[in-house]
């Protein structure tokens, strides 16, 4: 399969990569990396990442920003930037790609733990994932030419610990290995509608 | 106690109000009628209704618009429009809130079936009830002074099923006495961050 991974060279993106890359073909793209460039906020950068990349099999999205901060110090811009970025940014791959990806292929979005084992700082990152997750259930059941939507939902990863382990007192990383075979369950498995988990 | 009731005449406001009403003082609040008139997208005003209403023991908020439409019509803008109405609006309650309403107080936001029981034309339903339950599950961590948020997920409500019942077909609508107990559950328990379900 030809798949276009966005957010290839961050932590999560890097773990999908390795995985889905000795079987399949993979277009790299990022904010300011890959074969293409893009901005997800901006409909018209992601029409043209398709038009210029032609039919691919399978989109993953593995990138979005969100703002980490106590609650008190949360505000309603701070928690609109993840909507956009985070939430938008990922629909937005759907919504311009679900005209554009071969039939039959699919869409693996990525959301994260703290909606289900939430860390103080992470409720604007939860409210995202939660969008994300509501988004693929729905989506699933809409989307045309039997294309699939799931997300993946990973642990904090054992190569993202040394930087945010001290936020996630008593949760075990995940591999990358094990987060790898999510996306790949995801990619190549019927699935749709679904919610990986990894823990 | 003294309860603020945001969309309190809509099918499930009125729900909340008559269940909450025998035992509690309500103060009704909406867009374009009650006590006080608020705009949920707009910070001030709802700073305002707290300061005019001085200390209440909990708010109920059953008030978000959505963008019902196939996902093949809807656009990052009518999607948006329920992150920014629906999520947002009931987020502003509780970050204006939080250092307002009385210690030991209560949030009961409001979702819906949408995004467990998806139906076609309900993707940005979904995608909002979604934010607003990861929103609910990770506030209930970081809410300061012993506060408490959770959500009630309605069916639709019997009330509402001679309008929207050709959506939800096979499902059974669900009582506004039930709608309004899981209200009552919320705000009189001492349960945070869940959502409760009335199906």
């Amino acid at each position: 399969m030809k798949i276009i991974v966005v957010g290839a060279r961050g932590d999560i993106g890097q773990a999908a990569c390795q995985a889905l890359g000795a079987r399949h073909e993979l277009i790299e793209v990022g904010r300011s990396y890959g074969a293409f460039r893009i901005d997800m906020t901006d409909r018209t950068s992601i029409e043209k990442m398709y038009a210029d990349a032609g039919p691919v099999d399978a989109v993953v999205a593995a990138a979005g920003d969100v703002h980490f901060a106590p609650l008190e110090d949360q505000t309603e811009e701070s928690i609109l930037r993840g909507l956009h970025q985070k939430v938008m940014g990922q629909i937005n791959l759907v919504l311009a790609g679900m005209n554009a990806i071969r039939e039959g292929g699919s869409f693996t979005l990525t959301t994260g733990i703290v909606n289900r084992d939430p860390i103080r700082t992470g409720t604007a990152a939860a409210t995202a994932n939660g969008a994300i997750e509501g988004f693929v259930r729905s989506a699933a059941i809409e989307l045309p030419r039997r294309l699939r939507v799931n997300a993946v939902s990973p642990g904090l990863l054992e190569a993202s610990a040394p930087r945010y382990g001290a936020w996630f007192p008593g949760h075990i990383p995940v591999s990358s290995r094990r987060v790898g075979q999510a996306y790949v369950k995801c990619v190549e498995r019927a699935i749709t509608g679904l919610v990986v988990t990894v823990d």
